[in-house]
């Protein structure tokens, strides 16, 4: 004991002073005006390091403030307060006469601690990125975005800068207003708006369970949803203990008229996800009266409604009855995922609610991307980013279907020419091989079947094979590859 | 009926036709190249307002194309267009024989809905606003943001505006890597480091129940906390249905012989908030020691680590043991809670659960703010915006100090010199009407009994009169007259 003792008395002061070459000139003294200068600062540092790597052993003596400062040519002082420092934060401990020691209690960082973690297989991506869901990151509005954030981060007052008001800044709920009437036919006021970081969070926000008061809900399951859908939004609420009712789908949408003693129906009512048609105005209104005579609500996921190729986009459920309806957008397919945006518009009896469960203030969506958006949307950037993606994307699927009718007259694209993906109908059998042939060959799509409700029953809903293709992922230049890629994996025609 | 069918058709007819004084002309042609025209999108919205707003009544028959088209002056397929528009949305139905009507579903918007939601009675904030929690949101770093903003916007790859890692951008976990080393002593690398969008967003990451996995948290309670801490989180974490135990505090900080059988303990070690002392270094071995003994969880609380004035911030517990430390930041103080963003720097064994609790992407938090914050710490700018606000809060605090000493000697500020906030130790019994005096004279503060436990138990936790005093949260040049208030409110010497 008295030996090892000594050794690292020795070895330490040894160190300290010389091994370690402390150079306390190259200190940043970037502390200056709220310390006591660069030199204590870097010895503190190099002290410190000198612990956690294990260089300075557990139960160490450290040389008294005069030999070492002699050694380093510095103040008594700054070695004083240099341990002091090391002492608060627990690094070394002070004892009366028996001076200062490396505390047992300073772990050397484990091996498991210091390797560095991975990087998650950098997802090289796959050659061909075919999956639905996300826009052409190519094509986000980089210049229109960042003069919309220049000007609302200029023109801001200052209590933005403060705690956020969390039904969302009024700039925006404004803005939404406007723009939701005229693109979306969704009639509403900004003191119906809540701004969130997207549908998730609209969900969240909608079905989450609070105990404080009592485990009530906002919403309450069960939830009538589209026998296809996002397995996603169906994970989600079964983790928030809602149970999903899924309701079968034809060619005119939803079966409204199966709707029975559920307290609420998620639907995508422009454009079902992901099977493509509009919902027929016969079934529009039969969700409408079941709502109606059920005292239900209707929630609209309007996910891409601003794309529709063949005519003016169909205009929001909302419209019609915005006493029964919860419409829910975001930004996520119209600009980007990256800016987490978007927006529930409730009927007034829900507001209050919502609120409550968003928190007393402003905790999730950034404030100052929310002004950006709101002058977006009120310079008219916005409108003409959508009209120009709708273009592009338009365009995006008259090659496919075009490439479909030259490669694989077969195969039909299901659905109306509107939105960010299509799908299409595979023989018989054909989908789980259509997908794996895909996948050897770099292309990522996903088949149809998983969209499928688990518990979505034939005959009632047919599982027909299929295959999602988003024609709005690829960048402009790499889409004729994919197209031409996807072309060589369809199964041929059936005899 | 036969009656009111007809008055209603002629009524209809001729409202449409020339009360509506339907200007074709005033369309903004924004449909351009996705629409047939402006003029079909005007006459549509004309149409869909007047049976919104009721003007055109449930029933009602619309004038055949022909006569409507020669009374606007547009071609027939103009009108036929806009009703099948309609008719799609659901404004209008269609029968073969019977004309198009307006549907008995379409509900004008009801009273109720219209009346404009009152903006909540604008918060005309108080005269003086002492609230502890914000920083001057007056000294936002406008310039430095947006260039950093505008650098990164700039400099992104395209894959940045696609689906985001949930664990956040990995230029901001390397940034806060190198930063949280250097001014907090943290020991971590970026694959340990989870983005969030502040505080309560990390706590609900670890203790949010997802009943897909059968209910199971990252963490679990009982919870060890300070006996005064924040309200909200209490709230917070019983809401996630976690029992907080209260730890009593003295001089030295909490009581960490007092821990238990809890999972994990809750510790604001470089300044307890509200009470503003730093946790001596044996009580920081205590709560070590515990936690390693019974293989439980330390979450450091570091709101304002760095804003210490006397000397240079004590680092974080984190670095004396990252296997047994969750250390938690944000910028809310440092820049702006309008900014949500916060980092949770993880042992090894809970990231993969945090990432599963936060999402498949990232749902939460703005990718370009993330970018944005990169820059703003890889630059340099960060750093001077944190000296430069330690300067000036270190200031107000000494000005608080200086207007006691002559106008309330006999008021003692407790804790260090750090932090956003002071709490004034006042005569027993006086905290009540003292807050109460201060409301009057428009003064916002909170009373110390605000932050209390309520679990918290006398004589082992006396219960201290005190006020909280948020002196960072005006902005310069409205202190002063703050300060002057404050000190008219405060209570005499006892006799």
């Amino acid at each position: 004991m008295g030996k090892s003792w000594v050794n690292s008395w020795v070895d330490s002061a040894e160190r300290i002073g010389a091994d370690l070459h402390l150079d306390l000139s190259d200190s940043t003294g970037a502390s200056g005006a709220s310390g006591p200068g660069g030199r204590r600062a870097a010895l503190t540092r190099a002290l410190r390091d000198a612990v956690r790597e294990g260089r300075l052993a557990p139960g160490t003596r450290l040389p008294p403030y005069r030999s070492l400062a002699a050694d380093l040519g510095v103040a008594r002082n700054t070695v004083a307060d240099a341990y002091a420092e090391l002492v608060a934060e627990g690094w070394l401990t002070a004892r009366q006469g028996s001076g200062t020691r490396v505390s047992e209690r300073a772990e050397p960082l484990r091996r498991t601690e210091r390797v560095p973690r991975k990087a998650p297989p950098r997802t090289r991506g796959p050659r061909h990125d075919l999956r639905q869901g996300t826009p052409d990151a190519s094509a986000f509005p980089r210049a229109a975005w960042l003069a919309s954030y220049r000007r609302a981060l200029q023109q801001a007052p200052n209590e933005v800068f403060g705690p956020g008001d969390p039904a969302g800044r009024v700039e925006l709920r404004e803005a939404l207003t406007e723009y939701l009437a005229r693109a979306r036919g969704v009639r509403t006021e900004p003191g119906r708006i809540v701004i969130c970081s997207g549908f998730a969070h609209a969900l969240r926000l909608l079905f989450g369970q609070d105990k404080s008061r009592g485990g009530a809900a906002v919403l309450r399951g069960p939830l009538a949803v589209e026998a296809y859908g996002l397995g996603f939004h169906r994970e989600l609420l079964a983790a928030t203990g809602v149970r999903t009712v899924p309701l079968p789908l034809d060619e005119d949408g939803v079966r409204g008229d199966r709707l029975g003693r559920e307290r609420a129906v998620l639907l995508t009512p422009a454009h079902q996800f992901p099977t493509g048609g509009p919902l027929h105005p016969e079934r529009r209104a039969a969700v409408l009266d079941w709502a109606r005579a059920r005292g239900s609500v209707i929630l609209e996921d309007d996910y891409d409604g601003e794309f529709r190729y063949d005519r003016k986009p169909v205009g929001a459920v909302q419209g019609l009855d915005p006493a029964r309806v919860i419409f829910i957008g975001s930004v996520s397919k119209s600009l980007s995922p990256a800016v987490r945006l978007g927006w529930m518009v409730l009927p007034e009896r829900y507001v209050d609610d919502v609120l409550a469960a968003k928190g007393e203030r402003e905790a999730w969506a950034s404030v100052l991307d929310q002004l950006s958006l709101a002058d977006l949307i009120a310079s008219g950037a916005y409108d003409r980013h959508v009209r120009r993606m709708r273009q592009r994307y338009r365009s995006r699927r008259d090659r496919l279907v075009a490439a479909l009718a030259t490669h694989a007259p077969h195969i039909e694209v299901t659905g109306v020419a509107a939105g960010l993906h299509a799908v299409l109908r595979l023989p018989p059998g054909t989908e789980r091989s259509t997908v794996k042939a895909a996948t050897w060959q770099g292309i990522a799509l996903d088949g149809l079947a998983e969209f499928r409700h688990p518990e979505a029953t034939e005959p009632e809903m047919p599982a027909h094979d299929g295959i999602v293709v988003g024609y709005a992922t690829p960048s402009e230049h790499a889409y004729g590859a994919a197209l031409e890629a996807l072309c060589g994996v369809l199964p041929p025609p059936g005899e």
